[in-house]
């Protein structure tokens, strides 16, 4: 738990990117709050000039002792209480009359948690930009690549790969809104005092409150929420939200990358990554199985979150206490699979050709609702729908194509000669590229929403 | 699950309230997007007239087999192949071209799961408005009603039970701003046919999803979602959020409740309920209790449902299908706890004397810091400090009050006394209700919030 | 949730099987305890004899009303009390005198839960051991079937369809064990009155809990466990255990059997499932699909239970009340996981001539290592790897199978000649039957530890 | 991530104890499992005498790089290949040969995760029994020490505080149980090289697996397990399962210790813990609240554990990834809650005569079923219900005692008085020492059963 949660055996997976979750960004999180709070008492009138710049001045990590502080932890609890007395120790006599006043540990612990949510989602925010834009990139050059759809595991209709990434657009634009409504409306500065009432400041707590969220740039709730968690829900949900929609993209890419489907690759930015040397033919998707490797854990971090809201009175016994890491670890995780995903969705390499060489593999055996469809008008709709799951058996029975199948046998190119319909038509109404319904339409969409929602965002 | 979700042994229990997720309501979703489809199909020049209209005539649950359409669901996964095939028969020809036309089973289920959603998320947000109303009243009618604060379970410095009922109407107030935007924003038709390119409707599927969003009141997503599950995660998490903020009032009241504290009892429009012949003293909190019942199983059906969105290519398999139940169960506990809620705060009973004893019989201890404050500048702030030391570990040693310790002791009593203190000064900082700093105004502010809400929703 | 769960429109889906959890199921269980406890107290002659059998007459569910008791659950929070006096109300005077005898309400719902749960273990246990038989014959049958092994979803080294099925089988074997484990060691009857003593029954009871336990053939626990939950959490890990291992199943099948693998299909026992008259070709995985949208669900269900087992005191507010009907929906979804998996694996459609192909297709490339080890002592260790990994890349560029790139090499076809080495030596190495290890080995350990679990089951 | 877990601003609070799961512990463990690799290798025959004993001597975790290993991490997804490259570089060339001899990375990390399991199950046996001890002492001195039973967190029936903490003990032991049952049986070797056929080392595959395991001590498994995650299901829900044991026992404990009970008290041991100079009346449960804030943690990450149970193929792409790090939080969090509830339950304070206070404030109320029942030889069933009915209805209105009640209305006195009933029967009946049922032989199997577990363990 000390140290940089980027560092050691497993940072480089789990923590990758910006997101600073470790002791280190814990205690400048809570110094930072202290500091504040110093600062908003003098400017409250309520401290000699100068108090708050000398808290400020002092109230730096590298000054104090973390393994002492979690020592000194163990008597309350928490950190808090020996922070306050290591960060009296630090400044004038006057000054330390306005540290920690009018507050109780949760105000720091929560407006810190507050001040790493921040940090957080605006790293997190930062590497979803980026992997929306090359999703973007990736819908927009792809728009005519037909693949195969596949449900339940099955190839179905035609799809493009320009609307898969579309689809993977559009999923990652509706978190990053979801994050940055969060980020926006929904952090808060706590700030209470012991039982929530800021009694120790008389009449001068509501002032005092506003002017710390002044001073951190959070957002002044209507009460101090020390036992009201819903936005630490609404976070939680956020950042789940965000891992399920890039666990999503992961997902799809293990299994397009799978060896015998292998219609995309992750990229040459990883140049030596997923290799063996021994087996060159292997790439495994090294990016997306990392990112399934921190999104995984979303759900259940989010479930303790949300079963610890229920808190008792004015604060809760545990419940909260088991807030603090796991909200850092959902924070940390969802950091890390954003920081990949940017990369992967940068360097996916798309093959085409394999595209559509396995829908040449399926036969024509998807569209065959499409032709039956096709030829209806012309033999009446049963027997076009006969005729065509005839020779679909046949097809799947034979390993022939469907078309040949209708093409070969004797009666149904008799009906089809007798319509009018020769091996053109057929060829067009099996032609993948020709049963693409809304596809291209999607694709602008998607596109058009998101520049909309950069420009919206840039001004 | 066949059958009213509200009926049954524990149906009163855990399916109370106006949240409709049994059989019936499902199928009856199902059928209206049916309907809602065909009329779409018909506005969009698809379909002859009265087309629409015959579907529509046809769509009614109780016409349809549920079990038989049940024993169907196992043969493709899922009921909707055999309802439309029940539907189909159920009109003319012509009509029956148009049942289910351009559409998937996906798009039927998840459009119905919308509607259902709407229907249960309607319901809640009613009754968490009476709840909310209740709470009101409640910080209004208690804001000078002093008790005392608990913070990990202990007395800590005194509040209001005003002040604990504006912190359960902030609370309710921001879950029912999160549930209205889930509804008013993020419940969208999911059209997309075979594999989310409406491909068999050629060029008219975006048209046909617009006439259909239209027809069912719900927003036109940009694109198909079939396989973007975050508006699942976010009905979800707004509906766990609720729950959770009821689970943190029933929780309260179940400790208020406890016979050693007895602040608070669940009231006489439940007479009958939590009594027991027998023991006439005993006032279950049954509310409170079968809220908590529901509200502890929000947490795992949220991780459920956040677990599921990692779905793949154009229809999950498996994921998508655990999600059904999830979220109906989901719908039904968040509603039935917030009914059970509703009654429970317009009929929470308030023991202001029985807060006031409370209080007495800790002896002035919770108010040990602030004598200790009020006595600083009369006789320093160091020497305050021990004299109120001692004293309270005197008053607890003997089951005195603090009061009564200071004065009592001779070195004590006669810094006291040449600082000019007196039994007045000293029991004026030793009142409770001295000390209530921000109270009063924070309980304004809350109930000027929830006011706003109201008139911004009442417009 | 009235009804029989497994009708409906989802009971054939989610519900399928012999478990029962339905509210018949649940009112019988509690008039079956209700009837063993006068029993019981006949037996400790603390009531005139017939009273034990004039309740047991009475307590049949189809003569409760359960709507009503439904009705009045709402008064005390459970069904118990409304259901006590129904059924004091069928039977004499004397026989009322013993109804519920001792007992308290929580008594007769956890030990009701218990007999749930012996019914619903038998009946998983029943189709996981036909599960596990039929996956054993899997695994003897296709002890030779040579098929790609597959990690991070990419080929690697070969397998034989027989271990895998081997893999299943220990998986479903060990599922059994933990299954049976808790059903015979931790299912136990739970009587202890008001708060744990037994007080109204004086000094009879422990021989009367004693007794009721031997008449329901539950273990008599060393204490009442009304707040020690542990055997809820074993019991809802093994179900959640066994739901895993047939949810590892279910992927499988779903992966082995996508299109462009099509190395296994569901059967024809269910030969009009999941096909699709216009769309031959498709052939849905519905078996393994419904498993994963049961098992899904499990993990969320084991974390409530879980959670819920931290109960205050002698009774719980709330804990214990969530855990009724997720304790049902986790013993009815893994009953009908191992019901659909039972069908599944019995009919199971192994295409051993397209494992053939699908190995042929990676055209030797995941024997690149093995092939690299054959060389070593001819040509040298290092020459070896440098010689394979060249051709591995000039295969996988070329789209050659890497023996040909070996041998079409000039340099690399003289190092190979120059040991003594021809299309012979490399034609074996590269041949997958030919490096498979232990693999027979495991398949002979795996089926002799299923049968030794046979044996000594049956004796 | 780095660093030890124990250390750290939070490490006192949630990673007390003697489970070992920072890098360190990790490296380490994977070091162990090469270095008996390399030691079966020797003994199998394949490679020459010595290798061993290079291979340990060099696998000392202080010799490598933790920040490098977890860079080369990001290439391959996990530490092992850089592991094994460093490992390699400082053995012979002659022990190179044997490094990771037929192994694959999935080997070591399963293989180091059960190492971990295994030394942190020890320190968590070793501190439950502590705990176990320490419960059975409180037990035994407290088997006559009355108090009130609560449900429902209203005061019941009386129960001993001997009873509860038989309780808290029968939970520990039987939690214990569950541990070393997974200890014993289910902690097991991995090995199967890279698809599970240990192919690489031909024949000898399942004899190095043998002597791997007995170098290792730790069982040999029918088959290797990559893909079946049974015992990591079983190994958490062990751990959850002693979790949840030791959070009913911290809720109980926080809830005893509210101000307004006060029946418990955090004991000496903890002198200056919890405490406040302020506020010397305040004594925070400091031990139980950070046992709840670890706790409330087991259910979410066995969640995460039990999903990422489907795992496919023949190496999970991401789900197993997952696994690492929360299985250590789970094993680092339980041990923390373990060692903490040692402390508490050792030093923990019984106010013996607040009990009684509690119970006395009762005013006889909770002992109105029984006085009814033992009024109804001598006056009638009927008529001594209505009788301490109306009483009871008197006193709680009143504020009097049920005795007191009974004996001022001159009906009921007249009636009783008739009887020859007086006021030493009613106090009799009214002594909640004369209602404790079955509580002292509760007491006595719960020591009993604690006795026979060591007495077992000990041999």
């Amino acid at each position: 738990m000390s140290g940089s949660e980027s560092d050691g055996l497993f940072g480089g997976l789990f923590g990758r990117g910006a997101v600073s979750t470790g002791d280190e960004a814990w205690l400048q999180a809570m110094l930072d709050t202290e500091a504040a709070l110093a600062r908003a008492v003098e400017r409250a009138g309520l401290a000699v000039a100068g108090t708050g710049a000398a808290v400020t001045e002092a109230a730096r990590a590298y000054r104090f002792d973390r393994g002492e502080l979690g020592r000194q932890a163990t008597l309350t609890g928490n950190p808090v209480p020996a922070l306050v007395r290591a960060l009296t120790g630090l400044v004038s006599p006057d000054a330390a009359n306005s540290v920690h006043r009018g507050a109780t540990s949760q105000d720091i612990i929560d407006t810190a948690a507050m001040l790493l949510a921040r940090q957080g989602l605006d790293a997190i925010l930062t590497d979803m930009s980026a992997a929306a834009d090359a999703a973007a990139a990736l819908a927009g050059s792809h728009a005519r690549t037909v693949m195969s759809g596949r449900t339940l595991l099955q190839q179905a209709v035609p799809v493009t790969f320009g609307l898969v990434a579309a689809g993977w657009l559009t999923g990652i634009d509706d978190a990053r809104q979801e994050l940055r409504r969060v980020r926006e409306t929904r952090l808060a500065v706590q700030f209470g005092g012991a039982a929530g009432t800021l009694a120790s400041l008389g009449d001068a707590g509501p002032a005092v409150a506003a002017l710390l969220a002044d001073e951190l740039g959070l957002r002044l709730p209507v009460l101090p929420w020390h036992t009201d968690r819903l936005r630490i829900i609404e976070l939680a949900a956020a950042l789940a939200g965000a891992s399920a929609v890039l666990g999503k993209i992961a997902r799809d890419v293990t299994l397009l990358a799978q060896s015998e489907i292998a219609e995309v690759h992750e990229g040459a930015g990883a140049a030596s990554r997923g290799g063996s040397s021994a087996m060159p033919h292997k790439r495994n998707p090294v990016a997306a199985v990392v990112i399934l490797g921190c999104t995984r854990r979303a759900p259940g971090l989010l479930a303790t979150l949300a079963a610890c809201a229920e808190q008792e009175h004015q604060r809760a016994a545990g419940a909260w206490h088991a807030e603090w890491q796991t909200l850092a670890d959902l924070l940390r995780l969802t950091g890390s699979a954003a920081s990949w995903a940017a990369e992967l969705l940068a360097g996916l390499q798309v093959d085409a050709a394999r595209m559509q060489a396995n829908l040449d593999a399926a036969a024509g055996l998807p569209m065959a609702e499409r032709v039956a469809a096709e030829l209806g008008p012309a033999i009446g709709r049963l027997a076009a729908h006969d005729l065509v799951a005839a020779a679909s058996a046949r097809a799947t029975a034979e390993g022939t194509g469907l078309g040949e199948a209708l093409l070969s046998d004797p009666v149904a190119a008799a009906s089809l000669g007798a319509a009018g319909i020769g091996r053109a038509q057929i060829d067009a109404a099996l032609d993948p590229a020709g049963y693409l319904g809304a596809t291209a339409e999607f694709v602008r969409r998607a596109l058009a929403a998101h520049q909309d929602l950069e420009a919206a965002w840039n001004q």
